[in-house]
């Protein structure tokens, strides 16, 4: 089959691979209905960061057809349709139990989304199945709950969103903006986006965005303290990943209120003593999307919610390239990758 | 009077110094029933941190007797015995409210309590009164509420202590041992202290800690590792304030855990991407005690706590400088320092 491999910087080549094949009887393999491309590939493909020896393959975020099974697999069938978190996890050990299956003591993130096949570890503890076939029409959302929107729901849930709060959202890329729409889930009385682009203030409103933060640093944390009465937000997305990202978080959110950041840190420094002073509960880490997936497929089959509209390019799976170009110079928010599959 | 001033590092003199006098219409002047020293006063003692031009007054844990009030003072009444956070707050800002009195909008810091008599602020907000004379023998006790208690209260509270779980305490002094009380105050099921010294470890188990761990660093996470089946605890309080006790608690946590961090940090720098991953829950800051007075004071005069224990050493007042070389060179947890009142 053809997939997606990254060389180098900016390199990213669509080439013959060899199609994977079941490995332990708990794996299954998936024909992918769509695939996608996240705002994390963007740093290796930026060059930033450690990465495995390249060439590395590329894609995390799947949705498909189960074509087959190991044979200790229980719940997953051949032809069901099925979604998966960014990271396999058995769903059994302490801490799945606990709604952290982003870090299973099993845990592997998977790599090989962007590509027709891929072969899913820990099936009955990784995927979670629809009852019927999804509508064609629901494949782009769908494909959101496998990471993006499970880790803007993560990054709501992690600042404490709650009725009737004001959140800030941190950060208008995919995540940020879907960000958004969970803390509109939730029941965020105001939230405030962050964002100094048009298309994605309109699609940040779209969500649920009651205020436009386009400022930055100093003045975007005092532009937030003007809206919340000079104290500053209940809870606040940081969507982002960068110190100057999380410090607008820290910054803007009131004392013994919410920061989340759910994008990995990268070259993020925080003072001890100002953090403390700051006085504010921090959580974050790789989202738990497993824990989520149940509720937030639900969600989208029954059209409560459409995060399949972050989805602003749409190229076939060859033209991957193209679509990480389209990122990169942020052209598109995030790039949709058809397959054969069903979409 | 004669109070306590710190003139340089190690340099603690006590001296004449005016008494106060009521400035603002809602100051209460208090005359103590007994003081101390605190863990975080040996920091300023110690030449570490940035503090004021010497020389600086000193103290910040207090209970006694009111002498006068302002005249907008309405609750607190002249003759009632009361106790204060070292933070002085209004208890009635949007911050108070949600109970973080310790970044009240209009907070004080209180610096002059090593001394017969002082001057707190906004006496309404800041002051609890009981309702009788406590007993003399309760003055200790009482007395921790003020800051110490309430600051390991804090920690258990901030790292989610609750019924059933395990607790790691990392630091044994006088915070760290309270954190211990108040993590079995609040059903701990185990309690790991993390003590090298055997008269703070005999303390801690007669606070209800279960376990005891003398090593350090990456011995000291196996070790906590080891008893938490593999995972870290669901609950870790640093009560020290260092990058070593910092990195030991995080380490110590179970992914999905809770760590609290109460003392000041001094040289501290959190790395984000290990944060990142070790998808903890971070909480501290300026420990809230007037949220917990009520509830402390009720705790000790019930006489079903005796926090008071940790005072290993009393002296007169005037020996303070004696208190603080003691606590120094760690001949002492805590010096209670005896005042003309009542204790």
């Amino acid at each position: 089959m053809l997939a997606t491999m990254l060389y180098g910087p900016r390199d990213i080549r669509f080439e013959e691979r060899p199609e994977p094949k079941l490995g332990k009887p708990t794996d299954a393999i998936i024909r992918l209905s769509a695939t996608c491309i996240c705002g994390s590939d963007l740093w290796p493909y930026r060059g930033i960061g450690n990465f495995a020896e390249p060439p590395t393959p590329m894609g995390h975020e799947y949705c498909g057809i189960v074509e087959e099974v190991g044979k200790e697999v229980r719940k997953i069938k051949p032809g069901q349709f099925v979604v998966g978190s960014f990271a396999a996890s058995d769903n059994t050990c302490v801490i799945c139990h606990d709604g952290y299956q982003s870090s299973c003591l099993q845990r592997e993130f998977l790599t090989t989304a962007q590509a027709p096949l891929m072969s899913v570890p820990m099936a009955d503890g990784t995927l979670v199945a629809t009852r019927d076939l999804p509508p064609k029409e629901l494949i782009p959302s769908l494909l959101t709950t496998s990471d993006v929107l499970g880790t803007g729901w993560f990054a709501a849930d992690a600042a404490n969103v709650k009725p009737g709060t004001t959140a800030v959202v941190v950060g208008d890329g995919a995540v940020g903006l879907l960000g958004v729409l969970s803390a509109k889930q939730m029941g965020a009385q105001r939230i405030i986006a962050m964002s100094r682009h048009e298309s994605r203030q309109k699609l940040a409103r779209e969500f649920g965005a009651t205020d436009i933060v386009t400022e930055r640093g100093d003045e975007g944390v005092a532009r937030v303290k003007e809206l919340t009465k000079g104290i500053g937000a209940d809870s606040v997305l940081e969507c982002v990943g960068t110190q100057e990202s999380m410090m607008q978080a820290i910054r803007s959110t009131r004392p013994g209120g919410f920061v989340s950041y759910v994008g990995v840190p990268h070259g993020v420094e925080l003072n001890g003593a100002g953090l403390f002073f700051a006085h504010v509960h921090l959580h974050g880490g790789p989202a738990p999307v497993r824990r989520y997936l149940p509720e937030l497929i639900d969600l989208v089959l029954k059209e409560k919610i459409n995060p399949g509209k972050v989805f602003d390019l749409t190229l076939p799976l060859d033209q991957v390239a193209e679509g990480y170009r389209a990122m990169d110079e942020r052209r598109a928010i995030k790039t949709l990758l058809r397959t054969d599959g069903t979409l």
